[in-house]
Order: structure tokens, then sequence, then C-alpha cells
């Protein structure tokens, strides 16, 4: 009734592995399909613009920021599949996030007063820049509940670092980076009072504040550095989006705000609420802010500490001339220089204009001293009209703009209207018009806040999905819609929901620019990326007692845990450390055990730990919570806590099952023929000229790995036998077998790639 | 230089509405498309296949477990968007879940001995089903790494339960549902002592012992009762996958299992890994359970009651004649009972083989008393060759089989070839093979294991990523391979990366089936669906302090929060409810406060709470998280924390900002402006067929809401007039024009709808 395994192994290799492939086109013409699922012209093209074949890249990466989700989504255009969600503020088992201890260090930067805040209201993210492009080195995202910022490396994209913001209660504005990203921008939102502490409303005018953080990036540690950072105090407005300066107007940061009324409430008593009191002026205000000068007036000392933490105070940065204000109608919400420098274009939500400003009026407005007024705080007003290029009817609540590849050409987010107006910013005039669905937030253009903008695509950020899917019960999904933009009128590609989060500004890098990392270094600790003082190698795994934490320096490898079996006393602190040291790109393992709130993920390199106390009696199964091989659900073992004081047993374990010399005999009579169909993939691949792929280099390497260690398993199984331990014998020609089926299926792989992918014969 | 806000709002509805309406095919012929992005004929066939154009909706709906990230995650045929992270086992804040009172509580029964596990390893989801055919219901998730199941409403798409096993240490094989959902099983998989406690390892065969738990499910309380339910006791095997008997074979059901070795392992003291001790023998069991039957023993009381929980023991369950064994070829994992319920599908995957068992047969042998023997545990074993209908050569590392629609049609996958294998269980015969990308573990066909399997798609869940996609660091993304399988070839349709959590089995159900709500009734808590105790309604907020918590009873509303301005003194624990008092669909309201660990998503009508301590004196804001209006970012009040024993101050509040009569006169003049074009608009839709449109009405009753808000503010705005309150007089004036602003932005949806779904004139 059965072949053996490796004639059968032969016939999967070397038969089916090619029948396999079809390739007729299969069921129903185009035709037919097209009418059974009523697609038209348009919407065939459209699909053709977007299906990405099985293997297929994207052009351009997002990032997104996931909102209260406290992660970072990264997504595919044109396919808008998702990739990864990063977590950054949140907890994350799958990820290990806040999970193993590394990135419960990463965390605990987070704390704040003490307190431990496990999520985040993540806005906007901001890709690191050389000389105005995106670089595709760091992201940073903010969390707008708790002030924080966070540092995510994109060579592993992973969360290296928190910062808390020492002055703000509220934030909204960040991340924005400067040109060379030496700083990083994280704008107050609600004001206020400046130290911590109570202050009451009455005093809301003279001793609440708003403040702009100007974060330092240290770009060879890849982290902010707080002592080098700080702030500038400003007026309690709720200051919102920033922008940095570029070219001409390098230097300079742009700050917008809404509720300059300095309303504060009240509607529980009778009062008209925030939303009335903070919409009744026709303009609010741009704050512009010299930033390069306050680098060097707080170099100078210039400062009030706050919080430990280097505040330039208004009155010091009016008399600096670093701080000025230019009207900006109504609650506007985008704030966006132009890619050469010369314009910055604010859009009020109430308003149904966009604003373009033109820098070079503005400088010559302060260079002039030509104010129109002064602020509550004596800050110098501009002029509005003066400092206007231009306005444009855009639409109704127009909120965000993006800028095209195309010289002069915009486009700008009009939330009541839902839709996207096309506009040029030169000339002053509406281009076209698209209908999104329903109730866009911010839109992004590809690479469209850097000095280059890359045009082809844009995608519109929109908040009320409703009936655009299938419904999922009364919380919905975003609706992330792709719009071509290469022609004329712009074209609407695809609808994408958000399953987990709720997105508000994203950005969008060449993909060709990033450059993950598949594997780290042997004992790496990611989060500090530096060698863990826990790491090990295989054969060297121990058990420590130190500091009176008993820590376990374990390894990970398919399909195996080192050690299988740890047992303590009741009452001890045990301090779990794994290394995979796997080197196979996608052989992460995972690490859970019942009753300890914990899962690890250990990708290969990768150093892990976890440490609890061990306080109760029982009998605890850990195991492998990635499917990394065929003996995925084997890969297990034991934790086992003795009642405190008794007495270590010696009792011999009983053998569930016992082999005898017939049982090796039939398993070596096993590997022997599996070898041979090994040898026969290994001659098929090197017939080849594989090492002219490198994903097949990296398999190769990896299987001869996996046949080392076969051999390694198979003195082993021989030594027994030699000593007539059947049971010993048995069980390690078994292992031997094992590693076989793993260098098989590498082997496997390896050979279908090169099939798919064309190798060519060479011997 | 600016139109009036009126004459542009009419604009844009009546003219650049329908402008905005872009018809053209734009840039690019589809050759061109074709050519530029290197698709071939196959490829647009495919993206035609899967390709969703706005709005569009599918035909299948997947839930698929999320592994390690303790979630649910949704997703659409064909289009694999998608559709929503539900969380399960694991906090996440853009749901609430976890971070709310009423989640919390839900969270809190998943605790384990007291402690809080913040996480799940999910892994088998159950669609509850009705006479064998989903009824789209619940769903049933369970958590591999501490034994406990969850129910999820489909109603709402939220959990509402989560039960501990209580004599478990470690599953695997749940969730599965009998035909009419009685029962769901939850099944052991490391062995562990019955009770909790320490058992040394040398006791293995003697004291540890797998389990199967028969979990009885209420459906009129869509709740597990736990005071119903009971386990079977089994040997120390590693219990597997299971699946219920149906038909002929109802009453019975089916449990695989692996490492029927025994073996315990132990590399780090020299021995061979478990890996190779639990993949010696070339056979496991299968464990087939008398379940009916078994619950007439238990509910006699023939059980053994540990942990408070009702235990049918081994030598009962032999002695009532309720368990047997039957090998199955080699380290098996799934198991599938045929939609006519006379065979079921087993794969070993150290096996090249599929074995078909006969139901009849089977309990042939069984009524006929003609074992094979018995196992150490006393249990009779059937013979294999005579349980046997079939044995099917299908390759390499066969894991699981689904069902087609076609008769005696089903697929395999094949773990170490990385193919599917369609092949024919009555015949015995392999019909195609198709490669897929890479690894896959468990395959998904539509309903595919009720009754009524639908065929057409087929999912292929792929462990190991790699190529696939753009890289993004170290963790890769599963792989979900969507397949035709409509014709007599399998077709590769399309490749969704799973950018969160690993799943492993994934249920579809034809999408028409699910009927999820849009809203809750007003005052409801989603959790116990019960009307909340906190629930309040618009003008009926207020603070109540009790047994000392102060509760504040508050409302959400597009767009402020009432109250806006809480203040309490230093050392009280605070209570926040609030109800979102919105109608509308998709107006769902998050809440977050600085410096308290919260974040919580109000859908329409729900009541949602956070309680914690104001331990510290300071100034907290607080505001919506969700994107809900155009005014959502001025959604915000204030949480002052009086230092304890300050004295509560009278100061009257100085305005940011004075307003005089003229103001008040301006405001006006734009409202009834505006008022005459949200007239005009209402005349729009009423002149139309609107009530033949489900979403237009909803929108009609949203904007008539609205209005009559504006109408409240009007006269508010009135009486101060009257009184010469300039100051309320503008600000009340300013709130009804919000509610003007809300009301044309749901106007202008409600007119776009009507005018892309051809709705027409009727007067």
């Amino acid at each position: 009734m059965k072949k053996s395994f490796a004639k059968f192994l032969t016939a999967s290799i070397f038969t089916f592995g090619l029948a396999g492939l079809t390739t007729s086109v299969g069921a129903g013409s185009l035709e037919d399909v097209m009418k059974a699922r009523g697609l038209t012209e348009k919407d065939l093209l459209a699909a053709a613009k977007t299906y990405t074949p099985t293997g297929g890249r994207d052009e351009f990466i997002v990032f997104s920021s996931g909102g209260q989700s406290g992660q970072v989504i990264v997504y595919g255009i044109p396919s808008m599949r998702i990739l990864k969600y990063v977590s950054v503020f949140t907890p994350e088992p799958w990820q290990g996030y806040g999970f193993d201890d590394e990135s419960k260090a990463v965390l605990a930067q987070g704390k704040i007063n003490g307190k431990t805040i496990n999520f985040g209201d993540t806005h906007h993210p901001a890709i690191s820049e050389t000389k105005g492009e995106y670089d595709g080195q760091y992201l940073f995202i903010n969390d707008k509940a708790n002030p924080r910022m966070a540092v995510v490396d994109l060579k592993d994209f992973e969360t290296k670092q928190i910062v808390v913001n020492p002055i703000m209660k509220s934030e909204h504005g960040g991340a924005f980076v400067s040109p060379n990203t030496d700083y990083v921008i994280e704008a107050s939102q609600y004001a206020a009072p400046r130290e911590n502490g109570y202050v009451p409303l009455s005093q809301f005018n003279e001793k609440y504040r708003g403040a702009v953080t100007y974060w330092k990036f240290n770009r060879e540690e890849g982290r902010l550095d707080p002592s080098k950072s700080f702030s500038v105090e400003l007026p309690p407005y709720s200051q919102d989006l920033s922008d940095f300066g570029k070219g001409p107007s390098d230097g300079w940061s742009f700050t917008n705000s809404f509720c300059s009324e300095r309303y504060i409430g009240g509607i529980e008593k009778g009062r008209p609420p925030f939303e009335a009191g903070c919409s009744q002026k026709d303009t609010d205000f741009v704050h512009m802010i010299n930033w390069k000068k306050a680098a060097e007036v707080a170099a100078a000392g210039k400062v009030k500490m706050i919080n430990d933490h280097p505040v330039i105070m208004m009155d010091t940065a009016v008399a600096e001339g670093i701080l000025f204000l230019i009207p900006e109608p109504k609650s506007p919400h985008g704030m966006d220089v132009s890619p050469d420098g010369k314009f910055f274009i604010v859009a009020g939500k109430l308003d149904t204009h966009a604003s373009v400003y033109s820098f070079e009026k503005v400088i010559g407005l302060i260079n002039a001293k030509d104010f129109a007024g002064k602020d509550p705080y004596g800050i110098p007003i501009l002029d509005l009209k003066k400092s206007l290029h231009t306005q444009v009817q855009v639409g109704l609540g127009p909120l965000h703009t993006q800028y095209d590849s195309k010289e002069c050409v915009v486009y700008t987010s009009i939330y009541v209207d839902s839709q996207v107006t096309k506009w040029d910013y030169c000339e002053g005039k509406v281009l076209d018009k698209i209908n999104i669905h329903y109730n866009i937030g911010h839109l992004m253009s590809m690479e469209g806040d850097s000095v280059t903008p890359q045009g082809k695509y844009l995608v519109s950020l929109n908040k009320l999905a409703i009936d655009r899917f299938n419904p999922v019960g009364p919380l919905h999904p975003q609706n992330h819609q792709l719009i071509d933009i290469s022609g004329d009128k712009m074209q609407l590609l695809y609808d994408m929901p958000l399953p987990l989060g709720e997105p508000h500004y994203a950005v969008a890098i060449k993909a060709d620019k990033l450059k993950p990392k598949v594997r780290y270094k042997v004992g790496w600790n990611s989060r500090t990326d530096q060698k863990s003082e826990y790491r090990t190698r295989p054969g060297r795994e121990k058990i420590v007692v130190k500091d009176g934490v008993t820590h376990v320096y374990g390894t990970l490898i398919r399909s195996h845990i080192t050690p299988e079996i740890i047992e303590v006393e009741e009452g001890t602190t045990v301090s779990l450390h794994f290394t995979n040291v796997e080197r196979a790109e996608d052989e992460t393992h995972g690490f859970a055990i019942n009753n300890v709130d914990v899962n690890l993920s250990a990708e290969p390199g990768k150093t892990v730990s976890t440490t609890f106390l061990a306080d109760r009696p029982g009998v605890y199964p850990y195991y492998c919570t990635e499917f990394c091989s065929a003996l995925h659900l084997e890969m297990q073992g034991y934790l086992l806590v003795r009642p405190k004081g008794m007495k270590v047993e010696n009792a011999s374990v009983s053998e569930g099952q016992a082999y005898a010399q017939s049982d090796y005999d039939k398993q070596v009579k096993t590997n022997v023929a599996t070898q041979e169909v090994i040898d026969s993939v290994v001659g098929y691949i090197v017939a080849r000229n594989y090492k002219d792929f490198a994903p097949v280099l990296a398999l190769v390497e990896d299987a001869t790995d996996q046949l080392n260690f076969a051999a390694d398993s198979k003195k082993k199984s021989e030594d027994a036998a030699g000593k007539s331990d059947w049971q010993n014998a048995t069980l390690w020609a078994q292992q031997w077998f094992q590693y076989q089926v793993k260098a098989a299926d590498i082997g496997l792989r390896a050979k279908t790639y090169l099939d798919e992918h064309g190798a060519k014969v060479v011997q």
C-alpha cells in the first residue's frame, strides 16, 4: 500500500514538483469573469494597475500612523497590501513587543510620572531625510495622548526608543524632520501649565502655554538626544501641524494653530462648547520660528529650565527675533512647505480656501520689521495679505495639501465635500476634482513632502468607510483610496480597508530606498543594537544562578528548544534567555510558557529574554509559537516548579516506548535511502548556475548546516549502536532523519526556485 | 478675494459635486499598463477574478486565527482585503479592548491562578452551526498557551466571554463545534498532571494526562456554560486536532495525536530531543469518543471532580464504551470529517499518505467488539487496515484536508513539498497539484468543514513568505494564497501578506449569512449585552459621588464631550462613563486623557467607562481620539486635579476673545445664508425617491437631528441676544452654524449617494 519514504521523495521532487506548475489559464474567459463580477473596462484597468502577481514587488512603501492603536502600519503601493504592523507604543505579542525583557525596556522609557502607558495615539510619521530627500533609514512617530516621540529603525522595522516630552500634556504636530534630520518637531496641542501641577482654568491666559519641542537626532546612534533638545514656549493657542523650511526657507519652521480664541469650554455650565468657542474668529495663527537661531539661543543658555528641559520663553524668543505670527484662515489643519521651499500652503477647515504663503514676502516683512501688530503675548504679527502669494477656493473643509512631481501641482483633501482638489498653486487655479468615500482627513503623495516628490500616486486617507466594504459590526474600518495622478484627470484605483487602527497621516518612500536586513548577528539584542549579554551558542547552553536569579542561557533551532526540561524550586526568579541560532532568514521561532504572560519572537540571530517569579509549584509546558518546520509541534519542553523544600528526586525516567535493534536497522535503512535522494537533489542544484541566485545560495548554506547536524546525529546514533544501546541508537537515528527531512525541505525549495527562475545547466 | 461661505457651499454641492465624478479611463491603455507592469494574460485574469471596485462586496468572509497575536483576523474573498482585527485575548486600544472597564471585565475572566494573561496563542476558529451548516451567529477561538476558549458575537464582532480550562496546561485542538453547536471541543496538547501542582517527569506515564473538554454552549445567552461542561480523561499522548461527526457519525468526535511514544525529552542531558523521540513510531492514535453517551455519563455523575470540573476518567470511559483508539500514520495534524459524515481523513506529517477512514467500518468493528488490542491504559485499539477506506500518496508532509462542493474531491496541504494536492477520496487518486509559496500549514475551502461546502475558492495558509513581498525586516509576514478551484486545474489567484500575527487555521462563511448590526441601543454595555447602569442622555449628564468614587455620567456627540471640564481633588477615584448618543452609524467617538492609560472606543449607542485614581495634582487634557467631524480636534476637555485640601476658587474666567453685536450679526448673516443652501439640498433630496435607499434614509434622519440641534442653539443665541449678552449670543450662533455644517456634510453625502445610485425625480 505504501511506497518507501525515499522513493516517494524522489517522485515528489522530480515529477510532481514540476507537474505542479500549472500554466493553463483555467476556468472562465476574461469577458466571462468581467460579466459575472460586474466589472467595467475602467475597473479592469484599475485592476491591472494595482494587481501584483505572486512574488511581485511594490514600487512604494507606505508608513501610516495607526492612530490610537499605537502602531505604525506598513503597506505597499500599488498593491495596497498591508505588509506589517510595527508596534510602537502598544504591546503586541506576535512581535514579542512589550513581552520580552528587551522591548519592555523600550516601553519603560515611555513611562510618565512613573506610570506605564500601554498605548499611544500615533498621528504623523516622518521618514529621516538627507538634504531634504527621504533616505529610508529611520521613522519617527508621535503620541498625541501622552506627548512622546518614538524612533523606528528601518533596518529591522523595530521600535528602538521612546522619549517623553518634558513640558507638554498634549500634542499633535509631530513628527516632522529638518532637511538633514538634525531635529524632529513635536508641537503641543491643548495648552497646559508649563510646569506639572494644578493651575485653575481662570488663569488660562496667563499660565497655560503651548510649545514646540525640537528633538535633536543623533544619526550615528540612531537615537534622539534629549540632552541636546530644546523647546520654544508658545501662547495658549492650540498648536497643530508643522513643517520645516527648505532651500530658501531652510532654518525656519512653521506651526499652525486653531482656537487662538483661547476659549475654555464649559458646556456643563450651560456655556457653548469648545467647538463653538474655538471656531468663531476668521483667522488663527501660523507660528514661524527661526529654529537655527533658536538652537543657538538655547546653546547660549538663554532658556528657562522646566522639568530639567531648556525652554526658550516667549519674551526671549521675541527679543531674539526668532518667533513671528501670521494670520491664517480659519481653524487650519495642514502645513505644507513646497519642494523648493519658496511657499507654504495652509487650509482652514472652516474656510473654503487654501492659502499659499510666499516665503520671500514673509521674510521681507520680517527683515523690514513691517508688522501689522502684536498678539496679547507681544509676538509680532505679519499682515495676512502682504504674506500671501495667492488664495484658491478649493472646497468645503480643506485640510491638507500634498505636492506632485509636476511643477506647481498640488492636491488638497476636502473633508466636508469628500473630495480631493487638484490645483495649481503658482497660477492659483483649480485643475480637477475627484469624489472619495468618505470624509478624507490627510492625503499623501509619493515622497510628497520631500524636495523631490515622485508623483504617480496619491492616497486619500478617508475616515468613514461605512458602505464601502462588507459590514463587520459597529466599529468600521477606515478606507485608504489609491488614486492615479499620472494623467490630467485623477483616477480612483483601489479601496483599502484598514483593519486595525485609525490612521491620520502617512508617508510613502520609493521601495528601493529601503534596505532592511533579514537576520541579526548571532546573539543580538535588537533593542539596544548591541550583542546581548545573555547570548549563547549551541552546545554552550547553561543555567547560572546570579544575584538570586536563575538565568537559563538557551538556544532555539528547528525543531528543538535547549534546554527541554528546566526544574526550579518554588519562589525562584527565573530569567530565560533564548538565542535563535538559525541562519535561514525565515526561521523565526517563538516561545510561550503556560501561566506566564509572555510570548517571545526570536528572529534568526536574536537573543530574547523573559523574567518571572516561579511562585506556584506545578508543571508548565513551553513550546515554539511560530510554525517553523514539519516538527514544529514537537518543539516543546517543560518547566517544573518543585514545592519549596522538596528534595530533588533521582528516580529514573521510564521510557514510554522501548526500541530494539530492528527499530534501529529500519530507521537506518530509511535514512540511507533518503540520503540518496538528497544527494540527487544536490546534484540537480549544483549542475545549474545556482550561485547566480542569492536566495538559493542562502538555502544551500542552510541545507549544508542541516546535513552537518544530520552527520552529528548519525555519529551519536552509531556510537550508541556500538554500545548496543538500541534505545538511544534508534532515537538519534530518528534525529538524523529529521535533519534529513529539513535538508530535503530546503533543497526542494531551492530546486523550485531554480526551476521558476530559469536556471541553466552549467555542467 | 473670497466668496461667501454659503455661495461656495451652493457651488460646491451643485457644480463641483457632479463634476467630480470623473469618468474617462485615464492615462494608459490596458496593453500599455500590462507591458509596463510585466503582467501576463493569466495575471490579468487573476486580477479580474479578485479586484473589487469601490463599494463592491466580497462573496465570502474569512475568520482567521491570529496565532500568538491573540486576535482574530477578518478578511474578504476574493478581494483578500483585511476588514478587521478582532481582539480576543490581547488588549488593543483602537477597539478600547482591555482599556475600558467593560472589556477589562471580559479579559479578567481569562485570569489563571489570579494572574493576568495579556495574550493568547489562537489556533482554530469555528463558526457556530445549525444542522451542520454555518449559521454566522458566533465564533469560537482557543488559546494554546494558556488553555482558554473565547466567544465572539458576530452581531457586533466583539469578544463576549473567555473561559479558562480547569484541567489543562496546554491545548491545541480547539475550537470545533458539534452540528448544532451544543458543544465546543477543546483538546489538550502537551500532557500534564490532571490536578495543579508538581509531579516529577519520572511519573509521566502514570500521572501526566491529556483530555478533551466539551464546553456546553448556551445559544440563547450566547455564552459557554462551564457548569454544564465536562471532560474526558485521555492518555499522555499529545492530542492534536479534532472534529465532530455528522450524519451517520453524529454523536461521535475524533481527536488525533502525536508523540504516542510518550517521550519526555532531555537534550540538555545529552538525550535526543523531543522531535526525535516523538516521531519514531510509524503510527499514533485517533481518539474516537461517543460524546453523546459521554454527556449522559457525565450527567449521571460518573465523574471525578478535578478543580470543580467533572472529568470522565479513562477507566470509566472504557467501561462505558465511549472511548476507542485507531492507529493513524505518523505524527498527524488534520482531522477532517466528510460533509456526509461517512469518512474522516487524517494525514501524517511524516508519512506521505492521507488516510481515509470509513465510519461504517469503524463503528462495525466497535459494535462487533473486534479490537486489535489495548493501549497501556486499557483503551481498545481498532485495526488500522480494517478501519480504512483507502490511503493515497499525496506528498511530503501532508497536514490538513478540506472538502470541495464537488463530490469526493478534497484538497490536502503538503508542508515539505510546498504544494496543495487535489485528490479523490472515494476513488483514492490524485487529481492535481499546485505549488504554493511556501510551506503551507492549514488550508481552507469555503464552508469546507460544514455539511455543505461551497467550493469556488481555496486559501493556502503559508508559513514562510520570505521572497513574496517587499522585505520588512527579519520578521516576515505570513502569506495566504487564494486559489481558484472552480475548474479542473487549481489556479493561483492572489498572494496576501498577513501584517500582524501568525494564522493557523481559518474558516470562511458566505458573506450574506452575516448580519452584523451597525449601532447599539442607546446606553448599551456591549460586553454584557445589557443596558449599562452608567448610561445617560443628553441634558442628563451628571456627576455622582458614590462609595467614595466620583462617577461622571457623560455623553459624546459630534463635536463635543459633556462635561468639558471636570475638577476633582487629589486622591479621588474617578470613574468616567460616556454614552455615544449618535445614531449615525459611522459616528464612533474615542476618548483619551493625558497620563491615564486609556483609550475608549464608543461606537454609536455604546456606554464605555474608565476608572482611575487621580493621584497627582495637575491639568490633564482629554479629547476624542476618533476623527469624527470637521471640528474633531475641538472635541476636547480638561480634567483638573486640585491639590488635597486646596479651596475651590470662584474666580471668574477671563475670556480669551470678546465679541460684540457686530460679531453676532455677521455670524447670523452667515447662518441664514447657509440655511438657504441646506434647504435647497433638502429640496434636491426630497424631490427624489430617496426613501428607496436605506443609507440615505439614515443620513436624512441624522441630518434632521443636526438641524434640530441647530434650532436649539439658534434659540440660545437669540435668547442671549435678547439680553444683549453678545458674548454668548455670538458663540451660540457659531454653534448653530457648526450644526449647520454637520447637516450640510450629511446632506452632501446623501446627495452624492443618490447621484451615484441613479435616484429618480419623483415630484
